[in-house]
């Protein structure tokens, strides 16, 4: 069986995903949608499928599943469209920036009986599950400490901060997923702070750029994030889990990891410049969970519930920046 | 010059000053006070000086300067005693668990200009005093995040514990020393959780084994601390900075470099045990920082100020998990 | 324009170049040829393309380009053909274990004016490209000193040895290629030396299994190879160039970087298990370029001569471990 | 017991012998002796001793032991005075740079029953104790292949070549004792050759200042070693063990570990400047096994054997160059 993709969104990330659905071989991408026709041009052109309209897609027999990579805010209606019109839907993270939007949005998901997926990619990081599949084999004992730190080289585009719904649920929604899927227990405290170090406009358009957090689970857990949307040296993205027989740490990923050692001492090369780089064999593994999901009829994984969980952390991160207090995730759950 | 030496207390950490006392060219050891007698007279043989009464110690005319090493109790009374003696004081952290008995210890200090200093031996790493230059160099620009994670090889003996002060006033006060030194401006926010994951009997006597912390500073910068009282890899110490130009790190240190590799992968040794054998460079430069300070007539770095502050900001974090928010230092400042 | 190709050979370097030709958007993977015919169809149907037979491919008017993954006795004869059918040639190393035969086969190339290129793959890799491009650039001043180690994970089956030409002429061959890679000057001498430490039965057949080499350049320079059939922990590939202002290394790579802390110490994962896996960009780089220079119509590298110059380093080494000295390259040269 | 020493000879490496005694409890430095008077004083100030004659010290009744640190060609007198003397003797490798003086020295080592060590301090650096250890531990199994990276920051002053032996008696020395320490059988056969690259001065000495060199074992194990006079980066030393089972590396130590990332990448800071803080360990454990041969009365390692077998390697390699052939040990041996 081969799942025939949709593609709804041609940007930066459509194009990260065409090549993931190109490069799996249950997977064929047949049409591209975007309001900007030379980007779905461009995509088509480039894994030679065809140019549809959404509406076109939604309607389309040859059509399994759609990847929605459009900007957020038309996310949840997409998902209960193509829900509604009985394809299986990856959408890009967030689901919406609204919780309760979120909400009724699964709502219709599960009433669809939908297979529906989160871009939660760095679960399928090699680096990353190598280090779940190891605390799972029990090589560190149980789970105490979690440490991410994970900043971008720079910081997005103004028109970009403005509809993305803050760094908290645009940036470290992904963090908040890796806690979660580190921990082993679902956190149910937060803590907080955020600053303005990197960009005044960011600071003027309301956004933070730098953030710190603390979460804790019922058991005594704790998680620390670190982000900046600043790392001159490259994509930051490192996390260290510390258990009560070991600890287990991923490094970061260099494109090219040669040395040279001169007067002024031994260099290494910056690491991968962005995402599209740094995680390509985590996006292609995504989607072949994805695919393989659909070609089992098994419910996808990372969830719904799972996007919704981490934007009730990111939500919960932004009343606890409001009154500089440990915020209980059920205070913002609906 | 030579700086002639009373050593107050054989324990532990007594032995590591009398080393670098005894390996420094300035300073001679003279003589060693314990209530155990066993103890000092350990160190009296090992270095080849007298074992005197604190008394004696306090009238001898031969004794220019004194290293406190006794319970922390008895910190704050040999401190005035030592002042009003005209000796030069090196006094190991902290001062006293009190703040205002140390406020009001560290006056009597200020009244008969006695020559002081405070035991936060980190500053003196080579490693950590590097990357402190490196940021005075501009390295790294203007420092944005800093980060600390700090674990005890194993939690102390049960009677350490219920006089410790608690780990936030214990261990954690290195941290909170080492962020001020790196951070290069003065937090005055802290949020503080703690819980006990290693050893339910440390949680009987009222303390805690795991410990996040995040400071922030008045222009935004922030540091997170994790603390745990369990690392079955060794003395696990790093800080790391992130900063407007670039990042700069120390590493975990370990006794022998060497790397096996086998089937089952690439393995290097755990790290130093502790911090008599992980910071016997710090303690031996720390030394000479003293006896420098007191040969030149300069005052000593970290003071009785730094030993102050570290410890409001423990104490502005233990207010902090008993409150669940973030505690502005100056509520906690006498 | 688009490539056509034929595949002659479908073991195991032959559904490693399947792969790459697949993977390049200017290539089209035709047909493959195998004696074995399930082995022909096992790939057909893994990349959608035709099972025909070598007189097929060599008569089709769409294949433009042939990989020959054939047993090396019969590489001299099918590279002649396919010249003379006007198709470009990517021929497996080596292209014949003897020289003259080599010489031969290259004039009738030349004659008949066909691309041709040969496998030595390590060129290609990112980290040893970006090692000679680093040199290219005087990063490291004028190139003093070489040292490779190319160690397998474990012997081939004895079959395979009989037929190889033995370790230096069939593993040693991509060092030797590597040395004037990263020398930048004709090596013009070599010692060598060769034992039997890992299997017996490779010595019974007239084989050796570890083997050191040392390359001389007339000016001065120096090359060390080292080389075993066996390595526990994975396909051990390091090259290092010592220069007059620094020094440039490449590390081996793993598939998973991660690493794990316990009280036995800090283990990261054993390596790549072989070159199918080590490799995988570098084989798309060199099928990459391999198109490139059949679509621009300019001579592709490394070229024959490089096969056969690689193949001679290989012949004085042989006669050096013969005599015990140091033979000169021009002593084998026809 | 506290072992009294004679120092003779108060240069570079006097100086850190003369700290290895100091910070040696049994030991004590009683006198220094040097040609140069000024020379002796430094040394008898910084450690508290007394400047005598090598007459005086040879006489003396309160000198147990000499550390001889004279030039080369005094070597071997200086050995056989103070044998006869009933002096313990420490020697600066090498004991003379000739074969035969060396056998005709021991010999009176040997009648004089004389406790006698050479200075290879890198057996006792505590990496390459290490490794050592772990191959008899039987972690990688049996040894089967060496590499020795030994390379100088840079050369030594023109006048220290005239009478140095040249490169393979003065430098490459080390490394043949740590080849024989690492590969647990004896060599017997030696390649080298050896180039002026770094300074043509050296050349114009007779001397080289790059250096290649294979060793092998009756059983069929290799070592190659790669030494140069020139390293920008710092003194490089670096050994590697391939064994049946794994192998074992110990890498190059710096003095401050830390790491700084930038745009440009990660730079971590230079290599040790040099054998004086390079191997500091290595000569404080030197000393300790020569004080706790003397006072346990057994026989110190490494031997005057060590010492002639190293230096008939570097007589075999000079064969060899002048050859160009692998050369057999027995050939040099008397």
């Amino acid at each position: 069986m081969t799942v025939r993709f949709g593609l709804l969104g041609a940007g930066r990330i459509g194009k990260v995903h065409a090549r993931a659905i190109s490069g799996n071989k249950g997977a064929q991408l047949t049409a591209v949608a975007d309001a900007v026709a030379d980007a779905a041009s461009a995509i088509a052109e480039a894994q030679g499928c065809a140019v549809r309209t959404i509406e076109e897609i939604e309607a389309a027999a040859d059509i399994d599943a759609v990847v929605i990579c459009t900007p957020t805010d038309t996310h949840a209606d997409l998902i209960e469209r193509f829900s509604r019109a009985g394809k299986a839907i990856f959408c890009e993270k967030p689901i919406d920036l609204d919780y309760d939007r979120v909400k009724a949005c699964l709502r219709v998901v599960e009433e669809t009986d939908a297979t529906f997926m989160v871009g939660f990619n760095r679960r399928f990081d090699p680096h990353f599950s190598a280090v779940r599949a190891a605390i799972n084999e029990g090589r560190i004992g149980d789970v105490e400490m979690v440490q991410i730190v994970s900043r971008d080289p720079g910081p997005p585009p103004a028109q970009y901060i403005g509809s993305s719904g803050g760094i908290l649920r645009d940036m470290t929604i992904h963090d908040f997923d890796m806690a979660r899927f580190l921990l082993g227990e679902e956190p149910d405290t937060v803590f907080a702070t955020a600053s303005v170090l990197v960009d005044p406009e960011i600071g003027k358009l309301g956004d933070h750029d730098s953030a710190s957090v603390v979460l804790t689970t019922p058991s005594g857990k704790h998680c620390t994030i670190s982000n900046s949307r600043r790392a001159t040296y490259g994509y930051d993205q490192r996390i260290e889990v510390h258990g009560s027989k070991g600890a287990i740490s991923a490094e970061n990923q260099r494109p090219v990891s040669i040395e040279i050692a001169t007067n002024t001492g031994y260099t290494k090369p910056p690491l991968h410049d962005f995402f599209m780089t740094r995680y390509t064999e985590a996006y292609a593994a995504e989607m072949a969970a994805f695919v393989a999901a659909i070609s089992e009829g098994k419910p996808a994984s990372p969830s719904g519930q799972d996007g919704l969980r981490a934007l009730a952390l990111a939500d919960a991160a932004y009343l606890s920046i409001e009154q500089g207090r440990a915020v209980k995730v059920s205070e913002v759950l609906g």
